[in-house]
């Protein structure tokens, strides 16, 4: 069954309390030399049926729609190395 | 800078609330032929220097010590394509 990959990430000219309590938290835990972390969400989606280009757009639609906040995050939507022919 | 991604998803056997309820949702929005959803985490972190082998291996590690619970979650790094030469 096709799968498709949707990441959404904070805007970078948005602030990421979460990215930043982890960026601080590595050097106290003996991780040096991440100068940023961001921290967003991914979503595996399995797909009925054939992966057509229409069907991409709904789920581009979706995306947009349902699984990010386009005021404050991006997204980006890739169809997962499993399903590539 | 190089930057590398770590993706964090919940191991299939883990019930995922998170994607159920995204999944339950999708019909009522109008997104039929989506027969499965699951969602973690993405981080993106910002490498100081040189990206070598030695340094992915580091940030394997703080991906199984800090970024995820291997108990319940499976995790990757990837180098972001930005990176790659």
């Amino acid at each position: 069954m096709p799968r498709v990959v949707v990441s959404v990430m904070p805007k970078p000219e948005i602030l990421d309390p979460q990215g930043k309590a982890v960026q601080h938290a590595l050097p106290k835990l003996g991780f040096d030399g991440i100068s940023d972390v961001r921290q967003g969400k991914r979503f595996e989606l399995e797909v009925d049926g054939e992966l057509t280009d229409a069907r991409l757009q709904e789920i581009h639609d979706l995306a947009e729609k349902l699984l990010s906040n386009p005021v404050i995050e991006d997204f980006e939507v890739v169809v997962h190395e499993d399903t590539l022919p």
